[in-house]
């Protein structure tokens, strides 16, 4: 058997990573090597050199044929891309209401059947820290980037009913190398923790719909995802080897604050950007 | 007692009503007559003759800066505005996407505390016509126009968690003189129905987020508004006197096509449709 | 128009009703007459002389060859047929489990695709009669006959989930002309709302596998059909014209005996019967 | 037939009635005369003269062996005594906490089968009123008055899981010749209903341990009484011809406030009283 | 202490063992011998030589007087009897049917209280793979087989009810050596977990009538079994172990075959069998 | 940095423990030390010796004043004191009812916003074995204690909702050194995961009102936390290493009797006490 029959027997042919220059993008990136023959890296900025089974682009989701094109022949996508913190709404509106529909078309167009998509916690940060939330809990989003995040969920819902691409909605937690705060005690995913979330995504033979939450076996726990145990993620890593950072306090005089009441902390308290020109 | 004073009687000073030269706004712009002193008027196409208790403009909701200058001194406002039907995305972006983001903001700035907004039963539109829907029901969004009502309901939903902007979401269902074909039957919503609700949404002196369904007291039901029973609408009209006009057959041929099978009907057939330039 | 077409015009062309020399079946007959052009009424005895749209037949639902003729060419099919008292198993074994069996065999291999299927409210009689049910509530038979029932509405569950044949499951309260005893104000289905409530099962495009209670309006409630809301059922008697009939009286000394605690009435204190040969 | 037989046909032979000098007992009372031969009614202050069927007592429920007397050869009772208003929490204590106890020791003791007690909306009353409450809503006390009505609801439970002895728990709104205020256009109940509601929680065959809200057919709707539809309340009055007696109006400026925002109204904003001695 | 009276510390006396000769039979055979005096091991085909504390019998559960004959003297059974695969009906019939009803009449007329009856996941079969069940989840069999389950478990729960005779039900997944095919990582029970299973659900003092889920603790998981937490099951297990042997593949082109859509497999596939005579 | 200095770096300044002399009381008090500069332990009977830490007092909880007293300058309070067996009404009434008032306003008047109260179990007794609760289980409870801990989560939540006074009620199962029979080998809370559970429950930075069950990891789960999720609490010991000492047996011939049908075991057999006097 030659080297490149070799390489044909990895499950994908070819995938595409967006927002691959992004924190979480440079993380998974190297899992992919495993999983594609070819693995399609593409952000808005350069994402590095190309490893000898990768392709790069630099591609503005909100530029519609450049995602068309950037689709073309791909299996299954990851989309990290578009922006993940709050913003102004003009640009949250062109990378991630745009991109991610032109994402979808380009998909649809191209027949691309799964994808794995970077939705967020703060499309429902403004639940209170006092509720244990699953995969039917309501959209609350505590920002407009929350806002941007359902609507991708709601979008991918709509061609999934409609076109049957399947889609599966992460609402990642706080991924990170480490937890920065007491807050990511509770919703610290570690990248372990995410590319192991994002193998079951891509490769449970059926997923539908479904959103599933992005955190770490924390020992406070938020959310529930009984409901996505079909997509056998079982979290192996647990925020509690970096409790002792947080001193232990006795409830704080600002527990009243929204930032301590949502489970969006200090997102809950943006206000509307506005945008830099 | 002079005119003026008999005029400061109506329960609001300024009214706002978006989208006041399509259908549904010509059929209420009569009713608020009763409701404010001065109803502002506006939609993208004149709106008609003012009213001497009327203010009439031209805006385009995607301009942000004509939509500030709008929601000015408005108690509340009446949300008609933007696309109702399934148009290419980049439309929906504008009209219903960026146009209500920017209606938000205004009345955010401008410290409007109630809005009622149109949204639709195509937000719903691909659960099954065997399915009875509430309140809590799940968004599944029939067409890009579906979705662009289902940000709606989001955006809202977080200015209201954020800045206590008030909204009553209309899933309308098929709001005309009456119904044009078998479907309507179910999704019938009365002039005279729709206009109580409105007045409901509006006069309620509390209704946090909410989202109701708008149809008449028709026999076969599809959606219960339990949950909003707070607002006390009941309506008052039922498709019933037109139903003779649909002769009654077996269980037609088609009924396995989506177009029958799901609440959106023929909108589930929809593609994502080109602009047209 | 000649008469032959006019009688073309009607939206059935063969209705099959089984069951039709029981009392429900002489109450529906006449009915069908309207809804089809023809119609084929048959039963395990003799139901009467056929009026000219309509064809007779004896059958014995447990013959599987008879019921397989009896099916043919039929668009839709009322089955009452069957044992609708508690009786031995083995009657019970024959008549309900086997030739419902048999019905939805035959109506498979010869493409029928709505069956209107005559359960009881005796598949959930075990149910406390101080608790309100709905189409989800789980299964409470209080009989091995209610048992039979339970059969027929998981059976019907297959075939429509593998084939697509659509049941409504009609779980039929007290259908006769008045109300007996005090438990059949509760329970009472005038004959006028019974076929209504079929009509409205055969007629509804499409109904999918659903089950809906068979009771008026009567004042007190023990069933609650919002979930079947897309039938358009709606009664329009009530038992409140016999309350009178039976005397008010203060809780009686027997509240406590199963008959009185459970909405099967005396149907729970059967036992097991044995088969008179 | 002579008339002492005559009057040994109604239903019941002795009804008590506690707290028959308030206002719901004064109404009330003339009702039990058609229901029962003999009515006992009682207050802790003189309830009038006796009807020629009624005893009359001054009872202080806190007084075991009072109500112990009361009590014996009673077939149901009436509960309105104690305290209906918020109270030091003294007072609360002995009426309605200590009070309650007494009557249903009393009831055991004596064989008493049947308690129709006089709950509140105020055991549910910081709710918000954009939430539509069933039976099965969680007990959210709007003062210290609401929090002995949740004691009187937990307590009968108790005596109904281990001694059979059944309760309706009447979560009464607001019972008066008519409303008095925008709230009670929700909360109303009318005599008329209130009378009936207490006549279907007598005359039921079984009741088991239920909630029921007692509010009349009024156009907003806090409460939905499906779950106890085995009762039979249908109520006939509305507090929809009183709605012009309190003007329209915009949300009005205090819509923030506790009193608007929750179920309780102004109960919400007591603070636990200091007795006055 | 001699011989005999230690044989008699054994929990049960006399154990029943339907299914003997069968897979799971031979598996759990072994096992009783632990719990039981004597273990009554008997099947449709010769269950093998009896061990010092059995006794074996061959029995038609069709048989209505050898089953009651067998059920003699026996305080609990395991039924793992009937037909395991599907079937023609009239199969079912008799070994599912009619056999189950002359099991549990036999139980009846023995006052045997508790069955743990073999109930399967083809009960619910037709559920997508997307979903994740609970012991309330709806009936949803995915073949006639399923439907013969569907009937026990309702049998079973009316014996319940009326009679008191006590069963859980095991849904059980696929239990073999180990797991065959992708499907089977999902539904794998050991065998070992599978005694576990069988012996909480007879050493539990009180089941009422329960449903449970067979399954090992494998990483993908369609079934909750919370709600039967009481029975204190905890699978030791997992098909992790085996993963390896199925290659990870990209889902597969045929992942939207009914087969690959819902829980049953290729349950879901089958048509009603001709029965070979 | 001076003794007295590290002495301020612990949590809280100052710790309430009332029922310090009871038996869970003086498992916590050691733990305690560590959590706060000064802990006052009190009870009606005298606590013990003070350690270097700690301040002592003997307060009847139904003494206003005293309690009033006892409160000052407390951070939080971890309330066990009053009765905690079945108990004569008058005397639940003093320690349970007007003690837990008492505490309560004590704390509004003295500005405390954490509450650990130590429910019960027995506030939930009167469910069957057979059923799983959480936190949104409706109140059941099992005897007059049981009533009169469902009066501390009714007036918690009361507090809660009026003053913001935050309340973690514990549903205490057995917490004992080792369970003492085999019902506890289901409600068995060892002293170690009391202790964390308190500790949790004084450390979450926001708790709101919550109900969470206090059960160690045992193998039968009566009672699912998720919904306290957020508090963290993941029990560490388990019941299992003591499940030899109950012999396994048959199910008993007592498992029809009410303490072995329901969660309150031998509590639901309790009768009203007298008081003695």
């Amino acid at each position: 058997m030659n080297e490149s029959s070799a390489v044909r027997r990895k499950p994908f042919r070819r995938l595409l990573l967006t927002g691959a220059a992004g924190n979480l993008g440079r993380q998974l990136r190297g899992a992919l090597a495993d999983w594609a023959d070819i693995v399609h890296v593409t952000d808005i900025v350069a994402p590095g050199d190309a490893a000898v089974h990768e392709e790069t682009s630099v591609v503005d989701l909100a530029d519609r044929e450049a995602v068309m094109h950037m689709v073309e022949g791909v299996d299954a996508i990851v989309h990290l891309g578009g922006i993940s913190i709050d913003a102004p709404f003009d640009d949250l509106l062109e990378a991630n209401i745009r991109g991610t529909y032109n994402l979808y078309e380009a998909a649809r167009k191209h027949g691309v059947k799964r994808i794995v998509f970077a939705s967020s916690n703060h499309a429902i940060g403004f639940h209170p820290v006092t509720e244990v939330l699953d995969a039917d809990s309501a959209h609350r989003p505590d920002s407009l980037y929350g806002v941007s995040k359902c609507f991708g969920e709601s979008l991918s819902r709509y061609y999934y009913d409609r076109f049957g691409i399947e889609t599966v909605c992460l609402r990642i937690g706080s991924s990170f190398e480490e937890p920065k705060n007491p807050r990511m005690l509770v919703t610290y995913l570690s990248y372990r923790d995410f590319i192991e979330l994002v193998r079951c995504s891509l490769f449970t033979n059926r997923v539908g719909h479904v959103v599933v939450y992005g955190a770490s076996d924390n020992p406070v726990k938020w959310w529930d995802n009984t409901k996505a145990g079909f997509l056998g993620f079982r979290p192996r890593d647990s925020s509690e080897q970096f409790a002792e950072r947080f001193p232990v306090t006795a409830p704080t005089a600002d527990r009243d604050d929204p930032a301590q009441r949502f489970q969006g902390g200090a997102f809950v308290l943006g206000e509307p950007l506005a945008r830099e020109r």
